[in-house]
């Protein structure tokens, strides 16, 4: 393929797994902006959901491929290597790194995002006014329960799926680093993790996302600093 | 693996999902079934979610290797095989697989079977008191929409991911039955969908999934007819 162009939204967790796993693959692309919810998207012309990321390819010979969404887009890179990138070769680590990008996806996604990110993100990006007390508790309640487990398994491994970097880092790291520029997450109760998030956070394949700047928000002081 | 125990739910659609890719992939394995809902279920220890399935296999000289949920299960199938049975080959098709594998385990399991199957399944499951009239409706307005969508996958291609038998057509197929045993698809609208699912049901992989049944509840009088 000579031609790759990622659309996707930046503070989307989803876009945010597609671009590190692009640059860890080592892949160019050229990226395009989207905002999902306005209706001239062009997301609604190319993925059924119409939902970021997609990944559209192109051989220079009028054959294209459009890959929509995280399934598609890490399969599609992890096809394309030569050995083990985002899944390892080890079957119980493989296990592990296919099982943490479904709980990412599905559980994380429910428990936190749908609250917590609704509150922070998508109500002013949508104008549907100021958060609401109660919601952002239940966020936080459930966002705790989850840095607990991720801190017993940071604790116990090298990477979150065992010893070698798989999709379940980039996946986890991922979701993180959009709730930690909104300031919600106290790194100092969760030692290991955030360990592994400095580890995450010093990669190249990170760069882009800590230069990420929502709209009139700052991001948390210690968002973009590697020694936090 | 000299081994296989698959944990599973008879009327849970990922449980469907995962005997219908072992069947196709001629993977012997001996069942157990499993209520998650009780206090006491295995999978409580087994998988950090707790819900099934899960795949248990035994090497016969104490490595055991523990595969929880679709991602994982599917994945490991396809591992194993000598050349594309989930997943074809052809790029496109691979992509399209993929994204309707996302499909229904993300949307389609919140539009569709967070209502109407809580209604119909679990609610009698957990004693949770009649289905409500409102949810019901809801949840079959919800139906609607993706049977309008797969209709017209249905009626363009051989199979729902283009012209080779993938993953896709499990995980739709494995989903509609379950639904269909409680007579919520009215199969004369979706003539193109009823062919496909016809020739879904005629494989030897779906002769255990007609006959499962259902504490207290006949299926549909078509639920395991071939020539419906």
């Amino acid at each position: 393929m000579s031609g790759a162009i990622l659309y996707h939204f930046p503070f989307d967790p989803a876009s945010r797994i597609a671009r590190l796993a692009l640059a860890e693959a080592r892949i160019e692309y050229t990226e395009t902006l989207v905002r999902p919810w306005e209706p001239d998207c062009p997301l609604g012309q190319m993925n059924p959901s119409g939902m970021p990321p997609v990944l559209r390819l192109d051989d220079g010979r009028g054959r294209s491929l459009t890959l929509c969404e995280l399934g598609p887009i890490l399969g599609w890179i992890e096809d394309e290597q030569k050995g083990p990138l985002l899944l390892p070769r080890d079957p119980t680590e493989r296990a592990e790194a296919r099982r943490l990008t479904a709980w990412f996806e599905r559980r994380f996604s429910e428990d936190v995002n749908a609250v917590l990110l609704h509150e922070r993100l998508e109500k002013p990006l949508l104008r549907l006014g100021p958060p609401e007390a109660r919601a952002l508790r239940d966020g936080r309640a459930a966002l705790k329960e989850h840095l607990l487990i991720l801190e017993g398994l940071a604790g116990s491994r090298d990477r979150l799926a065992g010893r070698n970097l798989s999709q379940a880092d980039l996946v986890a790291a991922a979701h993180l680093s959009v709730l930690d520029y909104f300031g919600e997450i106290t790194w100092a109760n969760w030692p290991s993790l955030k360990d592994w998030y400095v580890k995450m956070k010093s990669r190249p394949s990170f760069r882009s996302l800590l230069a990420d700047r929502f709209q009139g928000l700052a991001p948390a002081a210690w968002y973009a600093d590697l020694d936090f």
